[in-house]
Formats: structure tokens, sequence, C-alpha cells
């Protein structure tokens, strides 16, 4: 089943059912009018959910309407927790190196987590506004996914049980205000700003088999201004999956319905595969340049298009598009188009 | 106006309007049925709320009872952010000079925030579980406004005007968890579980002239099994108020209505004045021993209490008393009974 929030000027917008190929959908009115109120009460309102996506499949919905992703919010508009982790430890190794440390031991014994901001996130075609372009804008191509009730002390399994909705999430950084953040100590806050998610939320089980072990088993696309920059596998570089993600976070505390667990940017070791970010772009190319010190690629502009998507084993768009314009005050050109949806 | 959550059994619990002497209340029932309702919709809400308060005082509701603050949840039972600050300066230096470590210039030039988690607060009167009395359970006696929405590039000025409610809260940390978070420079989750939050929120012209600057001047008490352990002047050492709280996070972000920022404890140079936490008064008595490596104060024990309470200059508790017992497995002796509201 695949889920949307269409926007309807209020805080929540409005759940709509998707098809499958994301041609179609239907608002579930009738069902719930909100994706918190779905997780709130899951095993009673999912199934119901589940009935309209099947009738939706046969035709025979009644008020069916041609999906526009445009139309969306994220899926969850806003969350009463997220958490982002850095699962990709090419990822992690890149970034540290960049600064000119190693990765600690204790990074790769337990998973890097780090809680966010969720009281306002980017619909997927949503201008990400920032305001100076000085401050190291970057993307960030990444998986999330929503949660239900977990309880303290949950194991990996359990965690994974708590699964409900999977995403595709665009992490902004603004990536040179990092190191002051982090040299205090107390993790990043103004370095993360609002994160943008793909259109709709997908039950696993859209995933087939390649849902396989806590990972998503599929290749992450990522293109700057319509130039392809990463083609990463999803799957196998994930150290930490994301029931043992879960299970980190429950060690001390409950996970509430509608939780939001990031992947953190999906890399792999193969700089072939390209990159989910520009960070780690810039941190390769560093090590590569035969002068030290030559200048880096630079960051994203005012007026870039970043473009995240991941096709299924079907070759059809698991979760929609992420298609952003990087906005912000010192825009002197006309805002670019973005590229329509696949 | 003061308001409250009771509970239900539903997630968000039912708003009740709570007399300015905490002794009557009447359900918003007809007006809101949840708080962030109210916080989504403030202008249109808060003075049919207003309106009801008035009543109330005047004697004229007429399904008024008495406040019970044992059936309260949280104000906020869940929120769609939470940051919490380090704004007292003494608490920093002293738990930084506890790990060996001196204070940042950059920490005085700016506040130290973090995101935490929101999902699941505790009430007033719940039990606070762990799993283990190893990790250093430790209390916050701590303060935290609740805003409306407020602009990405707002100055301290207009942070301020987005401040909504007032809390009183118990920012629970696990201080033996914390060294290891700390080290990885992500900041702290499993080291920081569940908050509580007192009885009720105010709006802060409940606190008359004690509201000034951004800060709330007034004592914070803080007793542990019966003992006082703190009796910390809130206001003058509160070196970043709330308005440059919500100024440092908006800087590349929106805050939306509903967002929980935190003052962090609350702290005084004098330790006359004693502490709001146990970490602080380990690090002090760590400082005044003539032996270096004396044995420290313990942390919390399963079975312990903790109350924290503010009251007015008319000499009437604020938001009502937190009152919680340290639960967890290894608890061998019954929970001892906990002193009931002033």
């Amino acid at each position: 089943m695949k889920l949307a929030t269409y926007s309807d000027g209020s805080r929540d917008g409005q759940l709509v059912v998707v098809s499958r190929d994301l041609r179609v959908a239907h608002f579930a009115t009738g069902i719930a009018t909100r994706l918190q109120q779905v997780l709130d009460d899951w095993n009673f309102l999912s199934p119901q959910l589940q009935d309209l996506s099947v009738t939706l499949h046969q035709g025979k919905a009644r008020h069916a309407f041609p999906f526009e992703p445009r139309q969306c919010m994220a899926p969850l508009p806003r969350a009463y927790q997220r958490a982002d982790a850095s699962a990709y430890l090419p990822h992690l190794e890149r970034l540290r190196r960049a600064h000119g440390a190693t990765i600690p031991a204790s990074a790769t014994a337990g998973p890097l987590i780090h809680h966010g901001g969720s009281d306002d996130f980017l619909g997927p075609w949503q201008d990400a506004w920032f305001g100076s372009a000085d401050w190291g804008i970057d993307f960030g191509a990444a998986l999330a996914v929503i949660t239900g009730d977990v309880a303290m002390g949950a194991d990996a399994a359990q965690g994974l049980d708590g699964v409900r909705l999977l995403m595709l999430a665009n992490d902004w950084s603004l990536r040179e205000l990092v190191p002051a953040e982090q040299a205090l100590g107390f993790g990043c806050v103004q370095s993360k700003p609002a994160a943008a998610f793909g259109p709709v939320a997908v039950t696993p089980d859209e995933l087939g088999p390649a849902w396989q072990g806590g990972r998503v088993h599929l290749t992450l696309q990522s293109a700057v201004n319509g130039r392809t920059v990463g083609l990463n596998e999803a799957g196998p570089e994930m150290h930490f999956h994301f029931g043992a993600l879960i299970a980190h976070l429950t060690r001390t505390r409950n996970l509430r319905a509608g939780a939001i667990i990031g992947s953190g940017t999906v890399s792999n070791q193969d700089t072939g595969k390209g990159f989910g970010c520009i960070a780690e772009r810039r941190a390769v190319a560093q090590v590569e340049a035969a002068e030290p010190g030559a200048p880096a690629a630079p960051w994203l502009a005012i007026g870039d298009t970043v473009r995240l998507e991941m096709l299924g084993r079907d070759g059809l768009s698991v979760f929609g598009a992420i298609a952003q314009r990087v906005a912000g005050p010192q825009a002197d050109t006309p805002p670019r188009a973005t590229t329509g949806p696949a």
C-alpha cells in the first residue's frame, strides 16, 4: 500500500491512497483524514486503507483521480519524533577524513544517531530555502522508516516488527555550519535544516524481496541540475539495519507511533557508484587530488535542483521522486524549471 | 490562564482549564479537546479558553471539579519538536569541569542546544522507569516554553513573541551514558530518556512581573526523598533567555506551533542555593573534597523520589509539582509513597 498527503492548506494535509504505479489516487476520507491518525490506530485503520487500495487497483474506486506528486506534502508533514543515523560507514568515513579525523572504533560498535527537528518537513517538490549560499548547502539521499509503538528495551527483531512505512528522504545539511556545532559536542541543530520526503510512504510489502534483513536492496538515484551524481546501492553496505537503529533508540525509552528513523546518506565504498551528497564527492576528490589544496567541488548554489528517486525491480518508482530547487535570498536569476516526474 | 491535560486513555488526553490556585478545573470540551489543537489555532481558540478561565474563577462554570494533578499527563503529552538548551552557565561549567574540560569560549557566544525525543513525555506524577540503576540516573530541574509558529530568521524579540506557554520540566539524564555519546560528537540520545512536565502549562501573564526579559524570576525548589537539594533562582543567571534560544533555533528553520524549548538545568554560581541535579552536586563536592578520589554522592537509586516546584510571588504553586518515583527492574522494596501536592 502506498500513502500520500495532499496539501489542503491545513497543517497535516489530506491522506490519499496511491496506486503502485503512482498514476491514480483516492482520498482516504471516511477512513482517516491524516496519516498520524492511521499510525495511532494502525491495526484498525490500515486494513481499511488496504481494502481501498485493492479497490483502487481494480479500477473500481468511485472517486479516483490522477495522482499529482506536486500536490504532496511530506507523507507525515510533522512528526512526534525524528532520529537520523549515519548507518552507511563509507559516508561516515569520508566525512570524518575530510575533517582530518579517522572513524572512532566505537562508531562501528553501535550506530551513530541524533535527534532532529520534525515540526516542519518539506514536501517532495517544495523549494528548500536557505538564508545564505555560504552555509555549505548540501543534499542527502537517504531512506527512512515510520514506526508504530515500540517498547523500551526492544531488540533488533522487535524493532524491525515496529516498521510500518518506508520513505525516501532528502536530508539537507549546511556543511559549513557543522564544524562549529560538532566542536561543542552537542550535535547538529543549525546545520540540519528541514528535511524533505518523497511523495508516498509505502508498506514494506511494496518492496517485495528488495526488503530484506531490515534493508532496502535497491539503487538510489541522485541527480543535481539533471546530471546523475549517484547510483548508490542502499542494501549491502547499510552497516546497521533499521531494526538495529530502532533497538539502539529504545534502549532507554519507548518509541511511539509516528516516529521517523532515518538511515543517513546512502553510500558505497566503490566511488564508481557516485555519491548521495556533495560532501562525499568533495572528500574523495580531496584525497585523489594531485595537488593538496586544489579547489574543491562547490556546494550547491541558489537555483540548483536536486532530484532523488528509487526504482523497484519492476522499474516503477517506489516512492516517487523528490525534486527540489535550492532557494535563497541571493537569487538573482529566475527559478529554473525542475524536471518532471518519471 | 493555566491549562492541563487529563489522562483519558487516549494518546493526547483531554484538555482542561485550571484555576490559578490549582484547586478547580473544567474540561475545555466544546472549545478544544487537545492542547495541540489550541496551539495550531491559537488566535481563535485561546480567547475562548480565556473566557472559560474567567468564568471558572468567578465560580460560575457549570461543571467545575476539583483539580487532581495525579490525573495529569504532560500538558503536551507528545510534541512535534523539542530542543533543550544549556542556558545556565554554572551548570555547563560544573559538568564540563567534572569531565576535566573547561567551557569552550564558543559556548558563551551562543547557546548550546540539542534536539530531544518528544513522542513520549511523562506526566508529573508518573514513575520514571529506567532499565538499570548503573546508568547514573539524575533528575534535572528546568523550565520550558511552548511556542507558536516562529518564522526562520526570527530575532530574539520575535522569538519571545512566539512564546505561548511556560512549563516546569524534569529533564532526566543517564549521566554514566553521557561520556560515550559525547565522544562521538553526535549529541545525546540514549543518555536523555523521556522528560516529565509539571501539571499545568501557563500563559506568561500568569507570572506577572516575574516574567521579565524572557526569564522567569522565581525560585525553583528541588527535593530528593523529601529533602531539599536546591532552591535555585531561575532568573538572573539564565545566560540566554528564551527569546534568544528560539532565535538560535530559527536561524536555519521555521519553528512550528507546539515546539518545546527547554532551558536546561536551572543553576546558580552560589553553591549555597543548592542544585537542580545530582551531577552538579557531585562536581562541586569533587572540587571541595580534601582528598581527590573521595567517593562521590551517589546517583539516584530505584525507589528514590524527586519533587520539583516553583512558587509565585503570591505563594501559589505556578505549575503544580512534579513528583516522580525512580522505578526500575531491580526494585526490591515496595514503591515509596510520594508526598502530596502542596
